[in-house]
């Protein structure tokens, strides 16, 4: 599907179909100039609340409440602290405060612009301001653009673990501008190109191998590949929540890579890796896990390493960590807890099984 | 339907129909020594975080998590404090904290033991811990049996508003025990008296004649008695429900009473009137301002009146508050930011219409 305004084609659309909560992923590489006429054609009106960081809205906020005022908005600007250890209830409550005292109302949308804490925390404002209001995702990063912009997860932390405080609530509208990966710090890219690397594994066999062909193009910002990359990955991402929008089951795939990932990540105090790097840990880990257990054939689990390899991407668990360690971290994951740790296991590229008899005898041999 | 435990009756039922969300409301005059059956006929297993308050704790927890522990389920016991001053974020937190440090997963249940203010928050936390765990409502008021209870709003109160923040999160299971309303002071169970007049004017003539008929046997507590009213309240509360989930329009019926009690509820910092005192007197102000509109036959207004007087409830604004003073509170409401006021009026008792256009005039003359 294309977005066209007036005679130009200015993006293409991927539509999530959870049928009265549907919306689409526009997905172009100029689109914030248009972010008023877009946020308009989804029928929302009147008073908005932008929700952004310091850095993005110094990079973005000029062009973005310019659009949105020109299509006769009226903006409420908020900006958050950057980074995880700002994604709280009270950087919610702040949020909520400033959305009452300028007088947000049910109809009122919030609009998060940056990437994956901007998002998630003005995502849970948007679910619980006034028992929840209209909510848009113009995702600024990698990351945020091929996963945690689409399906409709939003949270905050608790101090004791992530995400545990949050919703399932979807946005009416993703913008997904392909230029704003301009401004991205390499080391950013490259940690989003773990979860699209993840799409060719868990669901696309065809797409995993137009990455292997395609890759520097990609990582050299090519426009076109990387609008290739945000739609075919947002895509793969809507069946999935498609199919299971609460993860009572099918949706558990889009976690391959994220068992050991999320347990690396925790382990390491989140001060070590990006979320895309312990990722890509993980997949290969997952992916060695699967080789061991006879699932997996050896040539399958080298593309997956080359892949993540050549993005630059970490592959195999630091000496310093202790398998012994990072096995019992595997068992506080949120979604674990008192029960058998459960692995995505790729069986092919293009396809996974959900896996909870991984012994950790293979685990320990294979991480070591 | 009727809930039978072996050859007894346990329970009417009544169902709200909302398909995926659908539940059951089990009413019956001793039910809380079944909890835990009721519980695990809804298939939950596992570990249940019980939240309520001291008050209630202590005339009902024995028997709650007794038959809880006795039915196979780790209960987990909070108490938050009694008071509407409590319905809090930060209350919301320390219930974060209680569900997380006792290992309750996505699976875990929490039980609302108590009134509205338990129900709403604990409704809260189920709707947002870990992106939503099963929820069960145990009402211990006569307002929370016929109102908050059943149709999932949830929340909790900003510092400059009433239920700011929250959200629709159906519960699993509502299990009203009428027994519990024995030990309410006389002015909670004429307060939610309020809400069931209410209902018999919104939607069910025959209803309303019913209470004018039976009044005297539900203010003895006739335990019958008690049964229908919490019956056909909820029966009409779910109708409207289903047809609007979210209060997109129908819905907005239930608010009868409210724009006028809500804003009288303010104006007074909720330290004068219960919630159901000033929707008693909103409900006879709409019911004024119809026969002033030449909508409402003066008879039965009177019919009305007679029913909100023979509760034991106020019917009048009192002297001390200005009616212009009372206007311009009506538009803070959070259902009327920047927006016209609606009111519901009736027509006659059992029908009412939604009208944004009462001119302040008459509402002052009426309010005098």
């Amino acid at each position: 599907m294309s977005i066209w305004k007036e005679d130009t084609l200015l993006a293409r659309e991927v539509t999530v179909n959870l049928g009265p909560r549907s919306y689409p992923i526009c997905i172009g590489d100029a689109l914030l100039p248009e972010t008023g006429w877009l946020v308009s054609h989804v029928r929302l009106t009147g008073r908005v609340m932008v929700v952004t960081n310091p850095t993005v809205g110094k990079l973005y906020g000029e062009v973005v409440r310019g659009s949105l005022e020109k299509a006769g908005f009226t903006v409420v600007w908020a900006e958050i602290p950057d980074g995880e250890e700002f994604k709280t209830l009270d950087t919610a409550s702040l949020l909520y405060d400033t959305a009452f005292q300028n007088n947000l109302d049910r109809w009122s949308a919030v609009i998060a612009l940056g990437g994956g804490v901007v998002g998630d925390v003005a995502g849970f404002v948007a679910a619980t301001y006034m028992r929840g209001v209209p909510f848009i995702q113009v995702p600024t990063t990698l990351l945020a653009q091929v996963d945690s912009s689409v399906g409709g997860k939003v949270a905050v932390n608790h101090p004791k673990g992530k995400n545990i405080i949050g919703a399932f609530y979807q946005p009416r509208l993703v913008i997904a501008d392909t230029g704003t990966l301009k401004s991205l710090p390499p080391r950013e890219l490259k940690a989003g190109m773990a979860e699209v690397i993840k799409y060719g594994v868990i669901k696309d066999a065809a797409f995993f191998s137009w990455l292997e062909k395609n890759l520097d193009r990609v990582l050299a910002l090519d426009n076109a590949a990387l609008q290739q990359v945000v739609e075919v990955s947002c895509r793969i991402k809507a069946e999935v929540v498609e199919a299971d929008e609460t993860e009572q089951g099918m949706r558990q795939i889009l976690n391959f890579g994220h068992t050991v990932g999320h347990a690396l990540e925790s382990l390491t105090n989140y001060e070590v890796y990006r979320h895309g790097e312990a990722v890509a840990i993980g997949m290969v880990a997952a992916a060695r896990i699967a080789v061991a257990m006879g699932l997996l054939p050896a040539e399958e689990f080298e593309r997956l390493r080359n892949l993540v390899v050549r993005c630059g991407l970490p592959e195999a668990v630091p000496d310093g960590i202790d398998p012994k360690l990072l096995w019992t971290y595997l068992h506080c994951d949120k979604k674990a807890r008192g029960r058998k740790v459960v692995f995505v296991l790729p069986r092919a590229i293009g396809q996974v099984i959900v896996c909870d008899n991984v012994v950790p005898e293979v685990f320990k041999q294979v991480v070591r």
